[in-house]
């Protein structure tokens, strides 16, 4: 066995509590290199020989490594335990915190001493259900045109520029959501809401007022109580790393300079604040000069980001928050926020927008999860551009679920697209190598719809993607909704549809623990099991324009009996390794 | 090179800041794949392609790894970097947060976001400096008699059994302060002074109250004003993990069971609460009846914990406070403690009592260092048992250090025992191999102190170490000081006075981050750099009963010129590769 591959920390993502006495633990060690993994562990006041023993499994695989796990439950919440490991080489070998060894004197215990009931991470449960819609309020529906700006286009008008106005608003999204239960969805998170100068929101001048171009704190508060009235879930955006430069704050530094109350509530390198041709304050990327970084460290900024956060959900009744360019405030202000959401509302989400490995912020003591970017990534190369095989595909999966405990994989919000990238299905269009380019579009982007619906986490569906909008980048990913059912692609809605209904009615597929199950590189397919108590799922696809048949065992009905294809309704009898013929791009569901 | 052996994350204890705009990132890699590692890192806001390239060295390696180390200094706090490899094998490879790849494009960039100064791990700048000394009140020095209590032990009679008294005061410490000036230490730790049933303490009644057998908050605070006048530092013992059973809150739930307001204070499985035959509440370690657990994450015990962490600093004035069973207390009321601590003192240093890897307390947020039981380990196999060599030794302490920030590095009581195990000389005079069994144990234990006096981190000399007192576990690691000259090792006593003296007067030796310069298994001789600046010292260490000579390259001098031996003063001229001397477990320091 490969020394250098095995690994295992006493703390996250390989080991956290999942009850008040249960520990998982996850060991990562070589591919292929172990074809048993044993646990030993016991109170870490007793006397050493008295362990208990358990076995462990395999989860999942990259790579490059194997991921084993298990649950210790221990009665006095101190766990001391160690690894033993046989090769498929033939070896024995021990691993513990003083290393790997031949003997399990050598190798020590790990140690996670207190499975302390505070520090534990800790999920609303409804979480497990939720179907996300992302909207981007200025382009999904108008539904008052008194709130208008001048100048506001046609709905219909063809989009061209970034700074234009569609009229969008909440009276829309409240219109809307009869639209949105047929479609199946029960959480909407909603780009910035509150007052702004531009379309996205993103440059806050306001926090505590809806922008009137959106409508005001009661169209917000009939949104959500018609959202709750529905079963749904209602998620605001929090812009805490920058505000506008409207904000009166920002206003006042520039008013006043370094005699500003407020100077400090930034990052200014000189006085007088200079906006042009050189920006000298710290603001969001590079020199956005009405977008100045707040210092989130400083009490009393802290104190009012903190009141707003607590605010809407008590005023509003919101049901989270999303958090933008959150890798860049300080993990200080997020603990903080996380106890005053928490407080506010226990079964509050919080998810942060960062949009690479994210383990320092989901130890449990921050975000419940994150836009899951690396999902996406793992969509676009496997799905739109095909330029990684089955393999690659379950690989970067793999790796995105072991760098996070099983609560935060839990939480993501697993998106395909969104405000701020091209649209799937144009990544579709475009393809990634020469036969792709254009071919099988509508398929791929429902073999990727399929997936994403019944992966674990909770599904993000961007506005329209559902009836086939497609767009380049900002700005054309932001057009507006597409409402004409002549100009809707209804195959692809009933997809959404169809999908969803599948995921609502098997709890599996909401709850369920996630294994790969067929990894055939050669023909493109992929399988992988949902699996929640006694309810499994086993789902196949078909990444390939040609019909394929794939030898697969039901090996979760080792006892024989009959499956059902849920999409056909179809039954087949289980015995050992049997053929199953899936059409290009399709799709199955055993169960 | 070996894949599965890469290791970066850009996060704790791979990636730290170091200052406002710089960032600290460390490698692992196969010991001895790379021959050399560069970084390629930019703003992550700007156009790929416009990266800086820099070359980080190797800094340390163990049995399995190498790790190089670099600092990246960004304008912005905002970095994007990947790793360039190449192999000793000819090979060339990137790394970055996407995977290992051939190309830098199929690597991608690891992300540290935002170097926010509220998440900086910072430090006292005076723990640099510090000189350990551990005193356990009970046992150092009777200063007042009044406060003895009845059938109180003449000092030098026998130890024979656990609960006994001797009479150690604080007076007795205050006496003694000249004695521990003379030494040469300035930072005293004393085990825990608070009202209790016991001589250790450890169960509180009152953690208000100096125990009337050590004196009173008076006696308290002129043993801090005469430490300080001293230029000495004081840290007292926080046991926040449990109290005693005399504690009014238990004695409260004693009384009045669950109706008692402190019922939810401790973790209580029935009432009403029962200490006999068998225990009914969570206690330190298995069914302790004296040592009910806190409930520390209650609102109200916390406020009253914090409040007692900052009396005694703000009353008392001390600089720091050492944490009791801390890995069994909530990460979130260490994150609390550690803002209550700072904010009452920024010098104050924190320590928590952690014998295991402690990477989850040391992120910056909790801890400054821990009681450094890994490296005692270290040195008990090495110095005492002498069953390891010079290699495993090597890779033990380089285990210790990568695993933590420089700053935790710095901040370690680096202790060769304590009150809670076997005295060093002890397990030196034992021995662990046949033929070191009773011979030369005071050249081990001296050899032992000079390394822990040379070694990065706050050397803790445990009292009565310095003048050779010896003793097994509790109860016989805590016989009283040894004050009659004539019994103690005074040969001991002015090596520690030489070697602290030496390092005083080298900043290199308190300051200066650590290399291996030579590991000769074979003979048993180890060497290493301390490096501050222009500053480096070269320390060489024979642990094994033979005269050596061995081969070493003054690497730091490479210019050639004259090298002197500090301790015996000898002067020898460096040219290239160079044999030396050592006696018999002797020890040399060149600059």
């Amino acid at each position: 066995m490969l020394k250098e591959a095995l690994l295992h920390i006493a703390d996250h993502p390989f080991a956290f509590a999942v009850g008040d006495h249960e520990l998982k633990v996850r060991l990562r060690m070589k591919k292929g290199d172990a074809i048993r993994c044993s646990i030993l562990h016991g109170d870490r006041y007793q006397s050493e020989g008295l362990e208990s023993a358990m076995e462990i499994s395999k989860v999942a695989w990259d790579d490059l490594y194997d991921y084993f796990e298990g649950v210790i439950v221990s009665p006095t919440k101190r766990v001391r335990y160690l690894f033993h490991l046989t090769g498929s080489d033939g070896q024995h070998l021990w691993y513990g915190e003083k290393g790997i060894a031949a003997n399990r004197e050598g190798a020590g215990f790990f140690q996670f001493a207190y499975i302390a009931k505070q520090d534990r991470f800790v999920i609303p449960d409804w979480v497990h259900d939720g179907i996300v819609y992302q909207i981007f309020p200025e382009r999904f529906r108008n539904g008052d045109s008194s709130n208008d700006s001048e100048g506001t286009l046609e709905w219909n008008e063809p989009l061209t520029d970034w700074n234009v106005y569609y009229g969008g608003d909440l009276a829309g999204i409240i219109d809307k959501l009869s639209y949105l239960d047929e479609l199946g969805v029960n959480v909407i998170f909603m780009t910035p809401l509150f007052a702004s100068t531009s379309n996205h929101k993103y440059n806050t001048t306001d926090y505590y007022r809806i922008d009137p171009q959106f409508g005001d704190i009661q169209t917000a508060k009939l949104l959500v109580a018609e959202a709750h009235r529905r079963g749904m879930k209602v998620i605001f955006d929090a812009v805490f790393n920058h505000c506008g430069d409207t904000f009166f704050a920002f206003q006042d530094v520039l008013a006043n300079g370094g005699s500003s109350k407020y100077a400090d509530w930034f990052f200014i390198d000189e006085f007088p604040v200079q906006q042009q041709p050189k920006v000298n304050y710290e603001t969001f990327a590079n020199n956005i000069a009405n977008m100045p970084k707040l210092n989130t460290s400083h009490p009393e900024v802290r104190e009012y980001l903190l009141n707003i956060a607590r605010y809407w959900i008590e005023e509003a009744g919101i049901d989270g928050w999303r958090l933008d360019v959150a890798n860049e405030v300080d993990h200080d202000f997020w603990r903080a926020f996380r106890k005053v959401v928490k407080a506010a509302n226990p079964e509050a989400v919080i998810i942060g927008e960062v949009w690479n490995d994210s383990r320092a912020w989901l130890r449990g003591d921050q975000f419940d999860g994150v836009m899951n970017y690396l999902f996406k990534e793992a969509l676009i190369d496997f799905f739109a551009k095909q330029n990684i095989g089955v393999r690659s595909f379950n690989s970067r999966l793999t790796h995105s679920r072991m760098i996070y405990a099983d609560q935060a994989n839990a939480a993501m919000f697993n998106l395909i697209d969104s405000h701020d990238t091209e649209r799937f299905i144009t990544s579709c269009a475009k393809g990634g190598m020469g036969w792709n380019v254009g071919l099988h579009t509508l398929e791929r982007m429902k073999l990727a719809a399929f997936f994403q619906l019944t992966y674990i986490g909770m599904p993000m569906i961007y506005y329209g993607d559902e009836v086939g909008m497609d767009g380049e980048n900002d700005p054309y990913c932001r057009k507006p909704m597409v409402w004409d059912e002549s100009l809707q692609n209804r195959e692809l809605f009933e997809h959404y549809q169809t999908i969803i209904k599948l995921r609502k009615s098997h709890p599996e597929l909401r709850r369920g623990h996630f294994e790969t199950w067929v990894e055939d590189e050669l023909r493109n397919v992929y399988g992988y099991i949902r699996k929640w108590g006694d309810e499994v799922a086993g789902m196949l696809i078909n990444n390939s324009p040609r019909e394929q048949e794939v030898n697969v065992s039901f090996f979760w009905k080792a006892d024989g009996g009959t499956a059902v294809e849920l999409l056909s309704g179809q039954q087949i009898n289980v015995a050992g390794d049997m053929t199953v013929s899936l059409a290009p791009y399709g799709y199955m569901v055993f169960k």
